[in-house]
């Protein structure tokens, strides 16, 4: 067994088995061995930004790491802005960035660079493999590393001679972290906290807003009076009717300054103190007021879920309160022009059960969340890091977690352009996609940004700047170039009836709405 | 005036005039800016890797920097494949990066991350701008950089605040760096070895690799016996019918191997030693012999033109010496069956005079140098760094610099599905390139290398990885849905009639030459 066959093997003997992939010639050995283990599933994604966000969007569903493979210093930089998005959601991934062999990295040949300072950013974890003999160590390591905490990025650097050189039999199996179970001292601030009668916000994130956790949540909030919410992003949240409402965080400095109005405490799980996405001249950057007092109840790697029941059982919140959870209210179409709105509503109407709705609307899709609180219960999947083009991406890995269930991806035009590459992997792997286009043609959220600046009407080097018009992108062209059947819809009416028919088909299938 | 207007003016009193720009909501101020400015031409790519390719591309055509527009880490990402490829054409490249502003960085806001880590392997010069007092001598700075030596990647980290405070009304100009002369001492070496009698080879790149660079050197390989060589990789080579014929090093090691076997002297004119692009086990990663002697005439920064000069005089290459030029010898167009040969041959003939072709064609059109020699006059741009992804927009850029020229781009199907939105732009900026894709419906190259690593036959997981097919990718649709005429070619005589007519009109056209 060479190094590339040890890395294998650990992989597959610690539960990594789905490796999305775009190899070069330095990976070839990896590639060979991959090729003896029919029970790793390679994914082929023709650019390095559709591997990784595939990688993110599946360990998301999943609850257990992908592997990656990407080629030298490029392959991993082409990746990085959907690592970047998954970094931010806290997800566990295994990138293996194959580099050259040890002994050639002092010629500078020409796809030479810098792995580690391109992977720093965007990992928790970066660890250069020096031998076949460290090879399964090391996987083992990445393992543990992607698995920590909340989960996170792992890197591993292979190079290739430590691929194609003999290693020892052995594989290792990494350690199994337990989550931590809460800080006593944090649990009685919290608890403390929220009887004292003040203002109080408990804001959530990570597996806090899955089933279980936010019903033990919502309990709390009705007992206590406190206000629940969620972050402004989120890799995943259980939502839809009959389960818990929760409202996130609003993008937009103001709404998110006024929805946090007086508030004096601030309870946090999973969550981190809510910034705003970006400054601008004479707003403040975090959003609570300046005399709020914040608590973070637990800490990267607690178990969100327990330290949720501790704080239920200290504040007496039983299970005798009714959570309170949204009601089936979409239930009536749209009819008349189509707008992001009429999109959004049909979506709420007719995305089934268990269907997993993936986010990157963007400006359009600003109210994607409060409107469909009344859909039929789903999983909900956003875009974290603010790194576009992680829609086509993130809902072909879903789709490869969960083949039994339903993605829609609320797609918006500019964002979607950066990773279109993935329609093809949805196409040969067959997956059940439903992209839907918001083709506005433009970059709205920036020429409301635009506005925000002062700068009056856009001129020619701005509108040139901001619009996708002239030509508009076909998308239905587009999509058919990638083997995804498509149809392009202009009103309400025939949107509905377009994603009725794609609902009741399988495999891929692309609406590019016009708004 | 604010640091953006301070900004685009430094740009503009320095003579970059060209923004190829994917901006964001941070650089919204710049793109204000650039709005007052109808001078600097804006030129959008619907993702990064299109924006910092055309600048590449440009720069090689213009012999001067473009600047680029990204946003924050991602954006940058996005970028560094084709700015590694930049970095190692030595194109000379000015990108401006926008960051959050500078008192908002503490809050860890979802699109932070450590720019300057990212930047840093694939520029020659990174700064981050302090405040908006800061933008003009910064920004001076960074032409200066671009500038300097052969043409180097200066990357600007500018923060938002920076762009929108008040800013001093002085724009300062760059220093203009004049090329060094050549080293006296390194010219009589040089001389003295192509008088020694020993196997000598002069090794070019850079500007030797143009006009009049080269027919000095030619002169000097007719009166010395040496051999004259190019790189394997150049940024740009002047070259065709009438004009020096010179070839390059193999990219394959074996065939490398044999076409230096023997050498005793290398003489380096802006070139270095040449070494294998990956390593593979058992053979050398130098691909010239132990014993070779490398005696390198320039420095970074050296006037190549001025040095091969010297050298003439110096050896007594007097201008009386003719040359060696290649003859128009592709006249014959190809009949039959498609393939790589018969595309690169009917590009051979039908190129008209002054056409800039680009190659990104990999393993189809690796013969592709060899057989224009005979082409007519023309300028060659060619992938540099390795990372895929660069032909698209290289020939955009190239375009963008030369309006008057028409850009046939020799393009490999894997390696275009990475920047394919730079269609999208040719066909808004109207620019005239036609686009040949080589569709052979795989990663040839990464089939050879599998066979290379003797793993046998490729199995499922194997061929998932290495082939593009099942669904084929739909190159026609693809053009069409960005706004680009084009057609399919399945024989030789269907190609030529398609190629001549693209000829025959102005704007964009693809050819997807199945193959």
């Amino acid at each position: 067994m060479n190094g590339a066959d040890s890395l294998c093997d650990t992989l597959l003997a610690n539960d990594v088995d789905v490796c999305f992939a775009n190899p070069g010639t330095s990976e070839m050995h990896f590639v060979a061995a991959l090729d003896k283990k029919p029970q790793m599933r390679c994914i082929l994604g023709l650019f390095e930004g559709v591997v990784t966000g595939a990688a993110d969007g599946y360990a998301r569903m999943a609850d257990k790491p992908a592997a990656t493979l990407l080629h030298l210093g490029p392959g991993l930089a082409n990746g990085l802005a959907n690592i970047h998005n998954a970094r931010r959601a806290n997800t566990p991934m295994i990138n293996i960035v194959g580099d050259h062999a040890t002994h050639h990295l002092q010629y500078d040949a020409p796809l030479t660079s810098d792995i580690e300072s391109l992977a720093r950013p965007m990992s928790n974890w970066v660890h250069r493999i020096q031998s076949s003999d460290d090879v399964s160590p090391s996987a083992a390591a990445a393992v543990e590393a992607a698995r920590s905490g909340p989960g996170g990025i792992a890197t591993l650097i292979l190079p290739a001679d430590a691929a194609w050189a003999n290693a020892p039999a052995a594989i290792q199996r990494a350690a199994v972290a337990a989550l931590a179970p809460v800080d006593s001292d944090a649990l009685q601030a919290a608890a403390a906290a929220l009887r004292n009668g003040r203002k109080t916000v408990i804001l959530l994130s990570g597996k806090a807003l899955r089933g279980k956790a936010l019903e033990t949540a919502s309990r709390i909030a009705i007992k206590t009076g406190a206000r629940l919410m969620a972050q402004q992003s989120n890799a995943r949240v259980e939502r839809g009717a009959g389960r818990v409402m929760i409202d996130r965080i609003p993008f937009s400095v103001d709404l998110a300054l006024k929805a946090l109005e007086g508030t004096e405490q601030l309870i946090l799980i999973g969550a981190k103190v809510p910034v705003a996405f970006f400054a601008y001249p004479g707003k403040p950057g975090v959003l609570v007021p300046d005399s709020c007092q914040n608590i973070p109840l637990t800490r990267a790697g607690d178990d969100l879920g327990q330290a949720l029941e501790a704080l239920a059982d200290a504040v007496g919140a039983d299970s005798t309160i009714v959570p309170f959870t949204s009601e089936r209210t979409a239930t009536q179409l749209p009819t008349g022009a189509l707008n992001a709105a009429a999109i959004i509503q049909t979506i709420g109407v007719l995305s089934p059960e268990n269907a997993i709705i993936c986010d990157e609307s963007v400006s359009s899709g600003r109210d994607s969340f409060k409107s469909t609180f009344g859909a039929a219960p789903h999983d909900f999947l956003q875009i974290t890091g603010g790194a576009i083009g992680i829609g086509i991406p993130m809902a072909t890995g879903a789709a490869v977690a969960c083949p039994d269930r339903k993605v829609i991806l609320m797609q918006a035009d500019g964002s979607g352009m950066y990773t279109l590459q993935g329609l093809w992997t949805q196409a040969r792997e067959q997956l059940d996609v439903i992209t839907i286009i918001f083709a506005n043609r433009s970059y709205a959220i920036l020429h409301n940004e635009l506005k925000m600046v002062g700068a009056g009407e856009p001129g020619r080097n701005a509108r040139r700047m901001l619009d996708l018009d002239n030509p508009t992108f076909d998308w239905v062209h587009m999509a058919k170039a990638a083997g995804v059947e498509a149809a392009r819809a202009t009103d309400a009416t025939g949107f509905a009836d377009l994603l009725r028919s794609a609902l009741a088909r399988k495999g891929p299938f692309l609406i590019e709405a016009v708004i």
